[in-house]
């Protein structure tokens, strides 16, 4: 323990040193617009250098999280904090990268939209047709309970706001991390178990009804801020609109992408399986776009209906497997969208007055949303407790969500500021960090008992 | 072989109507700008569009290539030339993809680093050391008699351009694909014959002094736009530097690499290995723009020093390699920048007077000037004609050498106008698609000699 104790703490100072001499190599870099006349800057080398920084950071972060018994996930988002925040110590450096359209920030798009695919391909359209009924009402109520909650707590704490900041405050709370779920089930080798079966089923029905209740409030926002109002016509066209999307994908998309990745099947150069599996997640995130969903969307239900049935004929003659292609590639671009979610938390908005305290109510009200989903299991001997709490982590799409919200205005007004971007932060890390233990400690609870 | 051309053109009609399904896809985007307000219109939504595009089509034409005995990067080339003038048919929605700094053409930078990358993981430090007189000789000569020929070629037939085009054009005749021969000695399976050793030695230090060869006229060019000549100390200063920094990345990077691998491998989170050894050959890109020489360089000389060894702890615990997992991000990077290449070859410019003879005399001078390379190599035994056809290929270093040209001016003269990027990448298709018939030709004669 103590010997475990010193070596992290040699692994924080040579972390903390390789950062210092990263720090130090980027200090050129202002000077380089002046040398111009001595080589060709090319555009890509400030970005090369972003990358090995948040790359390098983004694994170092991610040790520390798992030497503290968290997930990665966590380590990336806190150190992206840090990077964000040099400001405040005088380094302007990095504050660039995060900039809307940047190609840092472009890359962190495409890498939501991978990750998202990857999650997707973990599950098959079948599987979440057989997940019974307890899946189902454990979504629902996991999907209500914390929207409504949420909106309490936006009219009760943010009274100045509109009711569009309060709805899309509780549409945050809705949505269980599928990714975070599975990892730690995974991690406490419970992914087979009773209970983790109606997690990660009512996990992924959750997203699709937190997805279509995101559709749904942008919609009502967007109109709003074009000074119309929107009929209950028009809301129910959205969520028409999205199931619509959604089913057509579903029924439409296994029927085409069976011959699409039959006929992909026979070209004859390298890297088809890849390409054709990310054109697929790509051309349904741009259609689910221009349907008036998040692009997200379509890249989560392109990765539900590829099946390893569809690109056997790949894995048989010796390729990987499309989730080992996958994974490859968001190994290399999700942490970039950690990292820069990490990156827009402005720390020093957690002085103004009411930024912790919301943050404070909004995780409660977050972790208590969840706790009722329980009630919604059909049949006995399930560990209702150890249900609820992997319901819990909020993770990547609850950050996604706060992310639409803060580009989305109504009369001017952003829908999620900057010190609300940094409450729904915190409640994605307390909600992400309290998971991990208390779900071995529930599950343990009952084998040994 | 009757059936199997009518496959070959059932494939094509098939693929020319999946094309005409993503375009007639893609109109409704000049749309969407003014439904804006039926969506939260995510910058990332054209963006997948494009990607999905640019890889299909890629995957597409790698197959006709493959189908027609090619490699597949001249199909990758091909369909980049088509959709990138479309426009002469009345369709101009692509034509945004290629533009400077667009999101896909920075994704296309990122996708040269990579490759180079790539390129420079199949070698090691050592192996480059080894490689005898006779490789080193073959690069020389293969290197000189390129240069002056594409010199020759510039004054003769474009007299009205100053002389920095003139070498610039040089340079660009330079460097052998390594890449291309690599992968065409490998389809003939002769991979391990001497021919092939010194071919792929001699290509490794080809590609080494070519770069030298355009930090060094880049560096000319660069000082010549701002106004100053450049006296010979300083163009000794940039061989200089270049020299320094190759010798200082592969001597203290063997150093430094073997203790980062060794650091990265304690490091308790996924995916440590791929972002480790991609933010090694980022910041070594860095570096070496910095430095004044091509991001490439970096790139190229990071995967040199990675070797097997560094990476045996990630291995041996049963994760892929880095060739594996730097490979699986290279199918979805590299692909965009030949189609993007492609694109910006100008057809219309085609009809020009001089492209298409400037053309053919650049092809004529880049087999030619690689043919005296076979008198470079030491001892009997070794097929030279066999060794001069397999440095023909220039593939995607000449490709990077034009487009670096097309971005440098000097007074507001392009280096490389519009014209003769046309007909450098007529050079490129010519070269690369001639190689492996004849190389194939070549040892076949020898072996059943």
């Amino acid at each position: 323990m103590e010997s475990n104790g010193t070596r992290t703490l040699r692994r924080a100072a040579a972390a903390a040193l390789l950062f210092a001499v990263l720090v130090a190599m980027l200090t050129p870099a202002s000077t380089q617009a002046a040398a111009a006349v001595d080589g060709h800057a090319d555009p890509i080398a400030p970005v090369a250098l972003a990358l090995a920084v948040i790359l390098m950071s983004a694994k170092l972060g991610g040790d520390l999280a798992v030497r503290l018994g968290q997930p990665a996930v966590l380590g990336e988002l806190v150190i992206g904090v840090v990077l964000g925040n040099l400001g405040l110590l005088g380094f302007h450096g990095f504050e660039a990268w995060s900039a809307d359209g940047s190609t840092i920030d472009m890359l962190a798009r495409i890498g939501v939209l991978i990750l998202l695919f990857e999650v997707g391909l973990e599950s098959t359209v079948a599987q979440m047709m057989k997940v019974g009924v307890s899946s189902l009402l454990v979504a629902v109520v996991g999907v209500a309970a914390p929207f409504a909650l949420g909106w309490a707590v936006g009219a009760w704490l943010l009274p100045q706001h509109t009711v569009y900041v309060h709805a899309f405050l509780g549409a945050t709370l809705t949505a269980t991390s599928v990714g975070i779920t599975a990892r730690v089930l995974k991690d406490l080798n419970r992914s087979k178990s009773p209970e983790a079966r109606v997690i990660l089923g009512a996990a992924v029905i959750d997203d699709v009804l937190g997805l279509v209740i995101l559709a749904a409030v942008a919609g009502v926002i967007a109109a709003a801020d074009a000074g119309t109002t929107i009929s209950q016509g028009a809301i129910a066209w959205i969520l028409g609109k999205a199931a619509l999307f959604l089913l057509g994908a579903l029924t439409l998309g296994l029927f085409l992408s069976k011959r699409l990745f039959r006929f992909a099947s026979k070209l004859r150069s390298l890297g088809v399986l890849l390409a054709t599996g990310l054109s697929f997640c790509f051309v349904l995130a741009y259609l689910s776009s221009e349907i008036g969903l998040a692009p997200i969307v379509g890249a989560f239900a392109a990765g539900l209906i590829l099946e390893d049935l569809h690109y056997r004929d790949f894995v048989d003659r010796g390729e990987h497997s499309l989730e080992e292609l996958t994974h490859t590639i968001s190994q290399f671009l999700v942490p970039i969208f950690f990292v820069l979610m990490g990156m827009r938390t402005d720390l020093s908005s957690f002085g103004e007055p009411g930024v912790l305290a919301l943050a404070a109510v909004l995780t409660v009200a977050a972790i208590a949303g969840k706790q009722v989903c329980g009630l919604g299991v059909v049949g006995r001997g399930f560990d209702r407790l150890a249900i609820g709490i992997g319901m819990v982590p909020r993770g990547e799409v609850g950050l996604i969500f706060a992310d639409i919200g803060s580009k989305l205005a109504v009369q001017g007004e952003k829908i999620i500021d900057q010190a609300t971007f940094s409450a729904v932060v915190i409640m994605v890390i307390v909600t992400t960090m309290v998971t991990p233990p208390a779900l071995k400690w529930s599950l343990g609870r009952k084998s040994s008992g």
